[in-house]
């Protein structure tokens, strides 16, 4: 029955010959690796007007300088990251780079960072495009958590399938996407020009008493919110055709190029129409509606917008595996995340960051403005540790030119750092949960490794020394009368060794005499001993006398306890029979060193 | 841990030899038994007059000849029921009398109801305790579901814990009550006689046009469940002193005439004070209020009102699983609830009442008004079944004297078949599921008794002819590696038999050679069978090539399936290690005729 469902749910098993490795073009790289960064631009903008209304609609002018320092930082991001992949042509995720040139500690900091970071993305991207479509339905706003819920389950099940990635599927939407900006941009551009747009914003270098240096700087890092997913091209280099570096570092510059563009074009929009951020109204659909109303354009520019994020959020469907895979391969983490599952998906990390990113999403009620802080922290610490590993790793190997490849990462490096500090200051209330969680994730990565080593240890064999010994046989066998299964399992018992001992438990004498004499009438050949318990428990008393076997025999012989046990026709009458065996083989295997055999009996009607 | 904590909440174990028979007096007697009958005086009244409301408040006084109809029918109750016990001195509950006189199925449909009765019991009583409390304190009555919860949790974990129920406690609060009760009927009819009162309740006799036959007859059946619990006393009589059946038989006109008296004098205060059912203050309440205000005596009654509804409640959790342990005896429900628990009480039906009992409050919010239907109708078909049962019996027996006795038990059986027939036609809206589940409930009865019956065909032996019969072993290791675990299972598995097979499954040819070529240099004088895995599933290969095993040696063999287990230090290092081995075991369980043996392996740290 559950095995119909998941068949239905997930697809035939396949073979592991199937993995085949399509290579990218650049335009098609561009299009499967860019989703989550080219996304970003659903909520960037947005991010920063949040903040700066606090100061009042007069201080919204402040977007676009902000707007141009992030433009800034992507491009500092972008010449950082090109030098990785060239660096790293085998694929330079922030969990290689600084294990590699900063230790194993800080590798794991940058791990564990990354793995929250691609549980938020799918609960940022999941939120965000379920605003894109409240957005256009209002009626539907109160359904958000929900309507996220169902992303993310199907997003869940569709890569458990093993979505093939198909890359001329999936650049479909994004190029679309991207189109779809760019009308909307150069449209909203054109009716601005023309006049037809009678917005009162405030004027660039309006004075604004009541902003801080404190809200800029807040109303910045939001900024930076847009930036997060700019780092897949480097981990994806081996997917690349030939010359693979090469492609993929104009792959990056064209994605910054085309990020940068739409993200300074939703800017100024934003700002020549005067736009207030709405918590029932996302700022590009306020935009798309002052351009176009709501038309037929409308509604396919919020479509597109959602299902762009929703494949953003795909992306970290492919990427939390993969790292947990890696983690795992470093005995970090469950070798269960190493398993590969009937469609070659890496099944329990798809399942798990679908089961965490949900919780994600309840707990905060699908908000995305208070997920993105911890996102885009979750972010800059890996983009930090990343860019500190290069700088190490240029004054070790000291190539021709290094010195301006370590200046250039030390700039990337020092940014990206400012701004998780920025983060850490002007929206501790919002991230203060990372820095509980991240220590318990990189505690709970050593105690795995431990583990894993100490078991190693113990199961060390040397093949030319460690042989198989041979011993005697004592099998216990405890009955509860004299029926077919108990004759079956002295047969068994006494195929194997002539030691079997039957113990029966018995609470009153009459009972016990009972038994006795029955025992005497059949006599099957095996000696029973009989055990009162004046507490009604069977596994107490029986668990004594196996002490007392083990004490005995031990030394010279294989203590096996056979358990009868009946297997029903009907599932529901397993709750019929008395759970004593389960309870006897719970209790067994977690305090004596004896081997539990169950024997079955079939029940048939 | 587990154990621990179940010791503080329970007690510690108890030796079967605890259980002791204290034998009750007829005062004893009368407090332990009739709290659940007493008790009814709580919400009877107030049921009659929530129906007659419909009809405007000018109908309050039909609760006058309706509580008196009430009254005859309590009388011809306690008749009927007086003849139950001198002619079933060994304890005459409905099951037992309807299943010796009408036979199995009618046993059945009465066992069932009072089943349902029961958990109705502790539903009803701890919501109207509750009531009682939200009636003094009207500021908990938003948490009347959790007020009730706490009561049946608190009611479940002291029957774990075996109440003895030591009458010389139980007795203080239902005198207690039964004091309190008159004091407040007396102190009632002074004020009113005195014109304390200037309440305008409508004269007897008033004609009120839209009171309808339907209407009174629905009043009626609603006060009858001021009724439910005088079948206590019946139920119980081994319990009493010698001569049991006298005491018994006195110790029920006692509790009649008391509850008699109860409800008559509630129900004229109620009609005097011109009182109106409010769904957040109790008649009771209304009526205390009314006569000392506010103040302590007022509080004194409410608490003790809330008490005496709680050892009704107390008084199903005896009922309960001794009723659940009859219908185990006789293989009707799982042999579960015949196992005594560590304080000697029957766990199982306790903690099941419990649950079911906790469902049904939640399910009702509460709503006590909404729950009596569905207890009065559980109440009187084992009443109508058991009069039945009694005619049956002087019909075949004809002792002195029968034809009185059988005209009694007609009277009885004929008004408490009606009222149960006025319940389904006058509240079938409320009572339909009754019609749904109690055929449930016997269907599930007989399938329960149909298994047990068929098991123990299966399992019935011959002691002279049925012997144990020796076979041949082969023995099936599947293995993952070279490990300690491997060379201690080999060493197990040759100490029992030659026939020694170890199965390793590789997913690709790399790995097949390399454990090919390290399991030669090791030479355990094992054979090793390498399967080769296209679908990374190791229990598919495994299950196939354990089919073909049984198919080659089932015949002379028994087969073993040996499967090595790690057994971690700490629970959770238990998720670290695949857990091929529990699905390995739970496959072949459910599939194979085999044994299945777990060699153990202590990890250490």
């Amino acid at each position: 029955m559950v095995n119909k469902f998941k068949r239905v749910l997930i697809g035939r098993p396949m073979k592991s010959g199937e993995i085949e490795g399509e290579k990218l073009t650049k335009l098609k790289a561009l299009a499967v690796l860019s989703s989550d960064a080219l996304s970003s631009v659903a909520y960037g903008t947005e991010q920063i007007l949040i903040v700066l209304m606090a100061a009042g609609f007069a201080a919204v002018w402040y977007s676009i300088p902000i707007s141009i320092a992030v433009l800034g930082l992507l491009f500092i991001l972008i010449l950082s990251y090109r030098q990785t992949i060239f660096a790293y042509p085998s694929g330079g995720g922030a969990y290689i780079v600084a294990k590699k040139n900063l230790g194993v500690p800080v590798g794991l900091l940058a791990g564990g960072s990354l793995l929250v970071d691609y549980i938020l993305t799918v609960a940022v991207s999941s939120s965000a495009g379920t605003d894109a479509i409240t957005s256009a339905f209002p009626s539907l706003h109160d359904h958000r958590v929900l309507i996220a819920m169902v992303m993310i389950l199907f997003l869940t099940i569709m890569n458990l399938r093993g979505v093939t990635e198909s890359a001329s599927v999936l650049a479909i939407p994004v190029y679309l996407f991207v189109i779809s900006i760019f009308v909307l941009i150069i449209s909203g551009v054109i009716k601005y020009a023309f006049g037809g747009i009678h917005a009162a914003a405030p004027a660039l270098g309006t004075t604004v008493s009541n902003v801080s240096l404190f809200l800029l700087l807040k109303a910045f890092s939001s900024g930076c919110s847009a930036l997060t997913g700019v780092e897949a091209v480097s981990n994806a280099i081996p997917n690349f055709k030939q010359p693979s570096e090469k492609n993929a570092a104009r792959t990056l510059i064209m994605m910054g190029t085309i990020l940068g563009a739409m993200f300074i074009g939703i800017s100024l929009l934003a700002y020549w129409y005067g736009i207030a951020p709405n918590p029932k109204e996302t700022v590009v659909s306020q935009i798309a509606n002052a351009t176009f109303g709501r038309g037929v354009i409308y509604y396919i520019i919020q479509g597109i917008t959602a299902l762009i994020l929703f494949l953003a959020a795909n992306t970290a469907y492919s990427a939390f595996p993969l790292l947990a895979f890696m983690l795992a391969k470093d005995k970090f983490m469950p070798r269960m995340f190493m398993v590969r599952g009937d469609r070659l998906g890496f099944s329990n990390g798809i399942i798990n960051l679908g089961v965490l990113s949900a919780l994600l999403v309840i707990v905060f009620q699908g908000n995305t403005e208070n997920l993105i802080p911890l996102y885009a922290l979750g972010v800059f610490i890996p983009f930090t540790l990343s860019q500190l590993g290069m700088m190490i790793r240029w004054t070790k190997l000291r190539p021709s030119g290094w010195k301006i490849k370590f200046i250039i990462n030390t700039i990337g490096m020092v940014t990206t750092l400012t701004i998780a500090l920025i983060f850490v200051f002007t929206k501790f209330t919002h991230i203060w949960m990372v820095f509980i969680f991240l220590p318990i994730v990189i505690y709970i990565f050593y105690q795995t490794e431990r583990h894993y080593r100490n078991t190693a240890e113990q199961l060390r064999i040397d093949v030319l020394r460690d042989k198989p010994v041979i011993k005697g046989n004592t099998i216990v066998i405890p009955i509860a009368g004299i029926t077919q299964v108990v004759k079956q399992s002295i047969g068994y018992a006494k195929s194997v060794t002539d030691n079997v001992v039957a113990v029966y438990v018995g609470f009153n004498d009459e009972e016990i005499e009972r038994m006795e004499k029955k025992w005497a009438e059949w006599n099957p050949g095996v000696r029973l001993i009989v055990l009162r318990s004046s507490y009604r428990s069977v596994t107490r008393p029986l668990m004594k006398f196996i002490n007392t076997v083990e004490w005995k025999t031990s030394a010279t012989d294989h203590i096996t306890v056979l358990i009868p046990q009946f297997i029903t026709k009907h599932w529901w009458q397993h709750i019929l029979h008395n759970q004593t065996s389960l309870l006897l083989r719970a209790y067994l295997f977690n305090q004596k060193n004896v081997v539990i055999s169950t024997f079955p009996f079939h029940l048939n009607k």
